[in-house]
């Protein structure tokens, strides 16, 4: 059986394992999938892949097991709990596309090491579109030989970056950009409230940002798309935002990295999901700036 | 006289203001120059610029008069001052390229338009390759009508953005990118303190924040080509981005927009000048950072 | 004549300057008095008080000025300018008790020294209650001789504290104080919000905080007096709040000292006036964190 | 036999432990002892204490057992793991004093209400001093009933502060106000670090702050104390402060309650743990400050 066409795991068809399982698919592989919600599992193509009854199911049946879950302790159960993924006999490598942070990565990938498992830190970063376009960013840390191995089903997601063989240091890679993604929310929305206020265009105010030295993520998309036309729907929520900011700051912490920046973007994510909830949009993060301020950050009429 | 051809005045011809008036003459006009640095009139095509004794003389001989100075005092004495700009008869529009913030704007402004002077404030954002290049950023705030005549000539010097005709908002539109500008040096320098301590090349994870939602001017262009290879010679001092982010902050206040944001990057970059002194490179910032953290955000052997 | 009843000057009989001038009468002395405002004027002892026309007047008939005034504009008119103070022949030392910080106390302070008048920077500090009664903490800087004349003449007023001959070193010990009573509103509300959610009663709290090691004037005074009740209305504005603690932040800046405590806490004011205007009590700094917390630090009923 | 004789258990008898073991003693009680360490239970009168070989010797013997311990996971193992305190038959209600922290406080609380064991909550302020002097300020959350019983027994440590029924309130209380007693240093360094680039001599200051409206915990007397003359000997470790204010912080932003200046006194804190070590004293956060602003905040000479 050739690699490209090698039977894969995959665990967690949500918003972003969904699209990935089809690229995988696309890409001539069989996939045995398992996930909680029967819906996630409808409108795969029958031929192509087979529905575990559970992780271990899975483990049994493939080699390389891809999983993309919610949160940490969701991740630890279904790799090592009881019908976990490590219980079946066929896994060798198990990747975590997951953002969990580097703490939980060290201990699952200790505890798979004794029974010679490889564990493969490798959180992504492109949104919806980039999982369906394969055109995310795929980060990875685990041992170079494994990366060797797993790099061309990899590549079916987007273009990779080898963080290394320090199990988590993907992840921390991760949270560092996680915390910059949202700091440039609170600063352009610091930015263009002053410029509302002095009676600029904030659509052209963006544009001269992102052709300047404050060019970023936040001008170029994400005021643009949601904060401008007022409809706040970027598709990534305050609750999750403000967790891995926390994430972020509480490893810098333990790495000995005091982050002055981080912990106040941490604190306005926290009063965002006080004010507009943990399901809000983190642009939200714009209207405590807009409230301030008095005065909203959107396209002239 | 065509307008391409119309001879133009140019005051303060320092690093920005050289190039930016080379670029002029290359298409065509006659400039007449003044610089209280005798060198910064060397080296120019004798043919094409005349060198006047005065900004009163810039003055009388041109209809259009560009100034790049470094100060609001120095401006408002170049202008308005005996001997200054607005002595002489031949000039109607007066255009200033400088970060002088919008109080300065306002008030020059206003005391133009009783002498029947328009006044255009334009800063411009792109250092010195953009000067060259002639692919600035060029805010613009000025009448409309203003805007139409000047275009032309501003159209040499890059990609021109109207930001209306209020004075002093093109100002507000360049504080706000140069306050985001020195916010992502502080906040990449915290991620990328995390990253190296946690075992990570810095010029991967720049790599991965780039391709990710943390992209910014900063993992862009100012980490990979003076922190990591540890030269600290991007271009700005310390001096001059402390004092655009302390005129933001301020002029927000002043408009009822509170920054805490904003704030904490101005304090930030005091202790930059505190520590490493107002001529230091902008990019020492991150070097407070990395004083805290115990660890050289640096380009491996 | 003897020191103690000695004809002295006051100008601005504000709600500190009108019960300061009290206390002077009381004491024997007979005060030239002016104010802008007739009705600051009405009520004093005829026979104890002259009213002058101008400060030129009142610096024609004392030797000793003590000025309380709104703003470092108007101290420096009242002062400097036609029909200033200094344009009286008998006047010989000009005592200021407003917070004016110490930019126009130096010069002042030049300006008088060249007419042979000698400058006290007083600034104070204990609200009206200290007025009244004469228990105001005095700081003072001037040359020594020149406060050994005049403590007695500032013994009225409450306990003195020479801060040495530097013009404007009193200014400075008067802005930070500012800024530290500002910053403990706010670490106070953030405390008092998170034991109001965990089920504390917040006067109990206070108690414990002040029989402790985190005790401060917020939870001595301003939280049981103004916050618990809910009145707001400990007696000093946000408006003058954030021009000290601004004034503070920005002379820390020009002498090098970055102050990012100091910075945030100015900018948590500037959302309190832009939230509840510059005539709101500063104690409303802790309705900006129960918004954020969604929840008020009340009395129990 | 009477309640204040009554025979009572004690467990860590360290620098807070040792000296409040002491003043039951000396109130008449017999105590029932445990240390790990033997020094600590050395030089204690041997009629009047029992050594015992286990916390749970300690349960066998005494209804009351205070605790008196350096972390939450030590706590908790001394009170439920084997051989811990509640494997004793004879013991109905256990006290902690030290600061571990809500979380752990509700679920030992649960845990032992199960047993039929009441568990209070009893966190002090006060240090060595107090703890010597029974006058150290002592929170209590427990049900009513149990506070009646219990404050005969705390009134030998100081004044008692009964937080309520809600099992952690009185921790809540607890590290609030040790957030703030933290601030205050960050606060107070950065006016007196002014006052003192400014000329002022900073004993002079603090004795201008405490005489006003700044007053605080620090400048009553952890700069007079161990700040001005250079000995950074207050008696608390950066380490143990770190750790409280990152339990307050994360404990407020469970609670929904966003701390920005709690926040930034945390990253000030782990700045001061990473530059000069977690076993500095936590005044040593004044340094982060004098570095900064290239000054020392000393007497002189
Ligand atoms: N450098 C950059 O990357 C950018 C700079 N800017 C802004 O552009 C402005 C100019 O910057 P830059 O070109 O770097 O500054 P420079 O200091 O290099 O240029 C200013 C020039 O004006 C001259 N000058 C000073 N005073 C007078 C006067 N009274 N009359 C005539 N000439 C005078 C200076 O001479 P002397 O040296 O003798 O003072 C110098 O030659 C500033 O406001 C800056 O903030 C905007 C975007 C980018
Ligand atoms: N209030 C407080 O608790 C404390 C205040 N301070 C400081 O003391 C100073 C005075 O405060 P406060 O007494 O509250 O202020 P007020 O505004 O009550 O008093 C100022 C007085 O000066 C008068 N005045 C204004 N302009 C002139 C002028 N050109 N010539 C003569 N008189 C004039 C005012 O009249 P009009 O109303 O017409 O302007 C008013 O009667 C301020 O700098 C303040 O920061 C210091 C410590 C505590
Ligand atoms: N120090 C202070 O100023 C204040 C401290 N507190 C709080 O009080 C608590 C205690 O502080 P402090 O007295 O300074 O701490 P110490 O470390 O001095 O005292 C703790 C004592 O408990 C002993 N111990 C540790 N583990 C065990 C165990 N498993 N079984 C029995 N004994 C054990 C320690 O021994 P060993 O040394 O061998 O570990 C030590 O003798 C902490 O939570 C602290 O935060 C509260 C207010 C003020």
């Amino acid at each position: 059986m050739s690699l490209a066409t090698e039977t894969l795991g995959f665990i967690g068809l949500g918003r972003m394992g969904g699209p990935m399982t089809r690229r995988l698919i696309d890409a001539g592989h069989h996939v045995v999938v398992y996930d909680t919600r029967a819906e996630a599992l409808a409108d795969l193509p029958a031929d192509k892949v087979t529905i575990a009854a559970s992780p271990a199911e899975v483990g049994a049946a493939a080699r390389v097991v891809i999983c993309s879950l919610p949160s940490p302790a969701i991740l630890s159960s279904v790799i090592l709990g009881e019908d976990g993924v490590a219980a079946g006999s066929a896994v060798k490598i198990v990747i975590d596309v997951s953002t969990t942070g580097p703490t939980v990565a060290s201990s699952i990938a200790a505890n798979l090491k004794e029974k010679g498992i490889a564990f493969v830190d490798s959180p992504i970063s492109g949104g919806l579109a980039g999982a369906r376009g394969g055109t995310l960013a795929v980060m990875v840390s685990c041992p170079e030989a494994t990366f060797t191995e797993v790099d061309p089903i990899l590549a079916n997601f987007g273009r990779r970056f080898y963080c290394g063989d320090a199990p988590g240091s993907a992840q921390v890679a991760k949270l560092g950009n996680n915390m910059i993604a949202a700091a440039v929310i609170l600063l352009s929305a610091e930015a263009l409230a002053m410029g509302v206020k002095a009676g600029l265009d904030p659509r052209v105010m963006c544009d001269i940002i992102n052709a300047s030295s404050g060019r970023n993520s936040a001008t170029q998309e994400k005021f643009p798309r949601s904060v401008l036309p007022g409809t706040f729907d970027f598709g990534f929520t305050t609750g999750l935002s403000y967790k891995d900011v926390r994430m972020c700051v509480d490893e810098a912490e333990n790495l000995g990295v005091p982050m002055v920046g981080g912990a106040l973007v941490r604190q306005m994510l926290a009063a965002t999901k006080a004010r507009f909830g943990a399901d809000s949009d983190f642009t939200s993060m714009a209207r405590i700036v807009e409230e301030w301020a008095g005065v909203e950050i959107r396209d002239r009429a």
